[in-house]
């Protein structure tokens, strides 16, 4: 099972306290880049995996989907997401993505923000969600990428001339990568970006579009600290559709 | 147009004292990763992209194809191609990939091994050989990885561990980038990989697989100074097909 680190006290009240989970997704820059990616979701059924406090899934519905489940580990997150709603056409459950195991070709979209890094069997993930989706139907995810993922010690350096420098190394070695993030030791599988591509190929997906998120100069006006995130990616955006 | 370092005689000369110039094909290490993505070429017409010296081209004819057309920029490179073969099936002419411009339909596979990334206008390459292809061709290159190609000082550091560690700085910032590798200020041009990915997408191809050559344990085992491509790839691999 992947670790639950969601619903540690110290890590919980750490990350309710993010822009994202206090202003929603416009609190997260990519927010943009993400929904750039999704297809129209009217009347569609939705799959949201790791839905977190449910801001997507009541996203979703002001959309027009017909039904969204939102599955999470937290026990804490389901709860929040629960109490911050009353449509009856979205459902939120605790559930492992380790073990993900939905309908036959019940779903339009899964959609996933930053938690498939979470998860050791990505490929089993991967099959379990083409399964999951009508043929043609979508999937598009974020996950962190690989860049800002593999190194032993992922933090900025400066290069010779001052410069903010992310480094790599043991990019080709995947498997656990242990970070302090609210929380020591946080738990998280770095996979190559032609991994995470060609599992989904391999799994019957054909690749619509991927984006490395970056910055518009205009988010960096408003945001100086935002100005790294040019430096070096931090999130893989995808856009893929059952083969 | 390109620049023509290949023909600057002191990056000629180390250029092709190269193992892969030497050698061949087996001087590569990823040589076996290529092979691997390469569909059956026997009775198919091939380009080669930057054909240097030959060395794949001959080797599609061992192979079977009924043709192959090599293009290079340097006129040393393709004397020297033309010096070392006397087979008619094979026809060395000096282009420039900034204006390829190849009869349409007319090839079942384009190859090309380390040269897109001294091509500025990548979409128009990218067009033109998907013009040139017949539908459902195939289309096999490297280029240069972007982790490996985007920052202003790109060497290796150590971490705090004393590990070899690569930086990356300016990644989203795409465009020219100057190394001394030969010779000094050798051009080249930065894409983010979803930049070399959407475009290919976008021009009719569908990607079929990509790779980011790391050795295996054999390679480090035969040669140990390969053991730091583990640390960061340093060539990325595309197979797509036109759809």
């Amino acid at each position: 099972m992947a670790q639950n680190i969601y619903d540690n006290p110290d890590f919980f009240a750490g990350y309710s306290r993010l822009p994202r989970q206090v202003q929603g997704l416009d609190g997260a820059p990519e927010w943009p880049a993400i929904r750039a990616l999704l297809p129209d979701v009217a009347g569609r059924r939705v799959a949201d995996l790791g839905c977190g406090f449910g801001w997507a899934a009541r996203w979703f519905r002001r959309q027009g989907a017909a039904s969204v489940l939102g599955l999470d580990l937290s026990r804490k997150m389901i709860d929040r997401a629960r109490a911050d709603t009353d449509d009856a056409a979205i459902d939120y459950r605790i559930a492992d993505l380790e073990q993900l195991d939905l309908p036959g070709a019940a779903f339009d979209l899964v959609y996933s923000a930053l938690a498939f890094h979470y998860v050791q069997d990505f490929a089993r993930l991967i099959r379990s969600i083409h399964a999951a989706l009508v043929p043609g139907g979508d999937l598009v995810f974020t996950i962190e990428h690989p860049i800002f993922m593999a190194a032993a010690h992922p933090h900025w350096l400066r290069d010779e001339d001052g410069r903010q420098t992310w480094p790599v190394n043991g990019y080709s070695i995947e498997g656990e990568r242990r970070t302090d993030w609210f929380a020591k030791g946080v738990l998280k599988y770095h996979r190559t970006l032609v991994t995470t591509v060609n599992t989904l190929l391999g799994a019957g997906f054909r690749l619509r579009r991927i984006e490395e998120f970056a910055p518009t100069p205009e988010q960096v006006a408003a945001m100086p600290e935002l100005a790294e995130e040019r430096e070096r990616p931090m999130m893989l955006l995808v856009a893929a559709q059952s083969a």
